[in-house]
């Protein structure tokens, strides 16, 4: 209720006016987050931090499901640690915080340079704050693995990372994030691999069927491979400004990293080889997929299995016979929904008039509003609103089943239309003349063939700023097979997914 | 199964020996925890972080049905921040982790030398990895807060903190740690201190209940307040070699970092005020209380409540048509067991037996083994075992309950064999030659009369190393109170206990 108190009512720029500043805006007055005064750090406020939750939880399920379990490494990693895997550091050296130092002195000056860094508290090894983990865990599993025996290890960690980002955006990208990354050591290629795999499978199960998001999968190019992979598979899901978000990766890394942390087993034939290995993440990024995949100009629009809240009851009343009349029922049916379990607000303000409230929960994002007023009662019924739009009476006494259906064909529907307007805004068998036109005007996903050659990932991306999102899975696939590079002309190697991303 | 896998047989150091040596066997053995290449960070490994799991989960509920949420705020905060609160930014000077760049350039060497700080990636302003987070906080209630409307504020996070240790020892004091830090803001002062007290109360029943921990509460002296606190309101427990482990604080802070921070509200009455503040915190040091007050020599005794595994079965078979049996029950049992909500394992390893197995779950602290066997199984039943001693026939058809049974008389007894020993450990009206003697000799809780004076507090701890655990709440009090100083026989201003800490 709290949260409701403070959304202050605020006109949302329309998407279609700007929708950078529409995307601000419908985080504000759903109060997800907030900038920091540390550059590019956010913070994530209650009802932001209820959807992690809630995510967490359902993916966390998933991950432990499948056998892995979670642990926690440390948050510093030192600096000759990064530099073992060459590819590793190279892609993150330019993006790190490094700790130096470690005590503060007083400078005997005023107000804000009262203390300064204690140049005598040198670290004799800078640390790097991490901007993930595969090196310091490596560097564990190197103890903690001897034999055939020992595999697969098959890990996960919940935390922060940082990554020094020079332009940030409120969850899309951020200077410190949360995520979870999952790590895994097998004594096979082909069991790395098929885990690479089955992690991407269950990365898109719980993107479709909990946040609601279309994706599609597929393997990324060399130039979009994280830095000590052989192969990064990833997700990718259109906004609705046309532009791409990749909304998680998870990675074959072979033995790069078992072999620059000399991470060893002895076989079961009885030989020496190094350990195979995966990585995989995602991270509250999502938060801001879900809100440019599925949000309105009214502001959020949560889906129904991750929304804080699922259902706010509204009563309306004149009269103070009235008021008691209908916050005991009110009160009776949130009993009943929570029973249910459902996550529910009774909103009894008596400061605000309902079309305000109303309002103000839309904006928070609710699926589900009841309104109880006295001549609905009257005839044993009440009024079930649904955010994304419809409005009609139910039958007071079936309320809960009306409402548990009305949250499960809002959670069908958002995911259904989303990937409609994914397809509307995808292009298949695109010429170069199409792909050139799409990414200047209104963008979108364009299915083209592909050279393998990185001249021309390079010149597109000079000219139009798009990148190979994915070479997708088979199902992704035009039934036409490209047989020449969009581009250059060329035999084509595989299909491309093309967009701008960000 | 792999954890138990991977646990190595191995002597325990007798706590009679070496407690110290026993504490850090006890963690290897359980696979709790282990240490990482940075100085002081430990890596907590699957078997511990599940541990903590449960204590976040159960604890988590308690926050939130208290009506507080959850929320995120930034690893760093700029060092001109922690410099508002003048007592604040004393008592955290000299361990805080700096970060004063940004980039890594390559050098040209090769291994470990291979990178190094780019000079030129100086921050303007260092940050400050958090040591604890009121002044981040209290820097954005600044821009959340007008009114009285919007008190109280009550939020709560999860995360990872940093404090520059110079001694370390896993979970007890380790540079990086988790924890929960709640805070919040009220419109009194009252309100606050209610707030503080509330939360005392919250941690002690998650600690009695849960971690079958007997602590004592009450107040800190001003030499163990919380840096920019009024009041810091402390639970303490006494460990089995007789020091004393302070298990969370809840702190009122008056309007202290409201004033550094400019944190005013409109008041019901068209004033202006500061808003008065608390913040409070457990980490995951109370894995190291659990464990030095209940487990044995022969490794981990995890109470049943947060118990990684409850129950483990152990089936015994020497032909093949005996294992067939004994596992075809097994696996119902564990079904069974599943079902009324248990962690069961059920271990199948043909690689080891029976007894090696026994001693391994023991190890890692299951409180409850189930032994299936051929000849128990031709008369209808099975044998349960528990960690802390004691095995007995049970009927296989009420295996459940027994079950059930077991885990709570154990967790019960846990608690109170702790609080027996406590008792034991506990001098109340003490001497000042009595407690020379006892912190010289065996340790313990000594309660006596204070003056209330810091010469008193200082000459005790420089000669005895003992420092004042709590100024202890009434139900804790002696029936005969003091009426002169332990040490100064001055007249005595409040009853206090005295112990070596860790």
């Amino acid at each position: 209720m709290a949260q409701a108190q403070q959304a202050k009512a605020q006109r949302i720029t329309p998407r279609a006016k700007d929708f950078s500043e529409w995307y601000g805006d419908v985080i504000t007055q759903a109060q997800l987050a907030d900038y920091s005064p540390v550059r590019g750090c956010m913070v994530i406020r209650p009802h932001g931090y209820r959807m992690w939750e809630l995510m967490q939880r359902a993916l966390d399920d998933m991950i432990k499901a499948s056998g892995h379990k979670n642990a926690y490494f440390p948050l510093f990693i030192p600096m000759s640690y990064l530099a073992k895997e060459a590819e590793h550091v190279e892609g993150f050296a330019k993006e790190v915080a490094l700790v130096t130092h470690t005590r503060l002195r007083a400078t005997g000056k005023e107000g804000k340079d009262a203390v300064a860094v204690d140049p005598t508290s040198a670290l004799e090894e800078p640390l790097v704050v991490r901007p993930t983990s595969e090196t310091i865990i490596y560097g564990m599993l190197a103890k903690w693995i001897q034999s055939y025996r020992d595999l697969p290890v098959l890990l996960n960690q919940w935390c922060n990372i940082v990554r020094w980002e020079m332009r940030t955006r409120l969850f899309l990208r951020t200077t410190e994030f949360l995520w979870q990354e999952g790590h895994t050591a097998h004594a096979t290629s082909e069991e790395a691999e098929a885990e690479a795999r089955l992690i991407l499978g269950m990365y898109r199960r719980f993107q479709e069927e909990w946040l609601a998001l279309p994706v599609l999968t597929g393997l990324k190019t060399d130039s979009e491979r994280f830095a000590g992979a052989v192969r990064t598979y990833a997700l990718e899901g259109l906004m609705q400004d046309n532009k791409a978000m990749q909304a998680g990766t998870s990675h074959f890394l072979g033995q790069n990293f078992a072999k620059a942390f000399g991470v060893q087993f002895q076989t079961a034939a009885g030989g020496l080889d190094h350990v195979w290995s995966t990585s995989w993440g995602v991270s509250t990024r999502l938060i801001g997929g879900l809100i440019m995949t599925h949000s309105d100009d009214n502001g959020l629009v949560a889906p129904p299995k991750v929304a804080p809240v699922q259902v706010v009851i509204v009563p309306i009343w004149k009269t103070d016979d009235e008021r008691a009349q209908v916050s005991g029922v009110g009160s009776q049916v949130k009993a009943d929904l929570e029973k249910a379990g459902l996550r529910v607000e009774l909103d009894l303000r008596d400061t605000m008039k309902p079309g305000a409230k109303y309002f103000e929960w839309e904006g928070l994002g609710v699926p589900v509003r009841l309104e109880i007023g006295p001549r609905d009662l009257a005839s044993g019924q009440v009024v079930l609103a649904r955010r994304t739009g419809g409005k009609a009476p139910v039958p007071l006494q079936s309320a809960v089943g009306a409402v548990t259906a009305a949250l499960e064909e809002i959670q069908a529907a958002l995911f259904d239309a989303a990937k409609e307007r994914r397809e509307k805004n995808s292009i298949r068998g695109a010429t170069k003349a199409q792909f050139l036109e799409c990414m200047k005007g209104s963008g979108g996903f364009v299915y083209g063939g592909y050279c393998g050659g990185a001249t021309c990932e390079a010149e597109i991306k000079q000219q139009t700023n798009a990148t190979i999102r994915v070479l997708p899975d088979p199902e992704f696939r035009s039934k036409d097979v490209p047989k020449t590079c969009m581009w250059c002309d060329k035999p084509s190697v595989a299909e491309a997914v093309w967009a701008q991303a960000y």
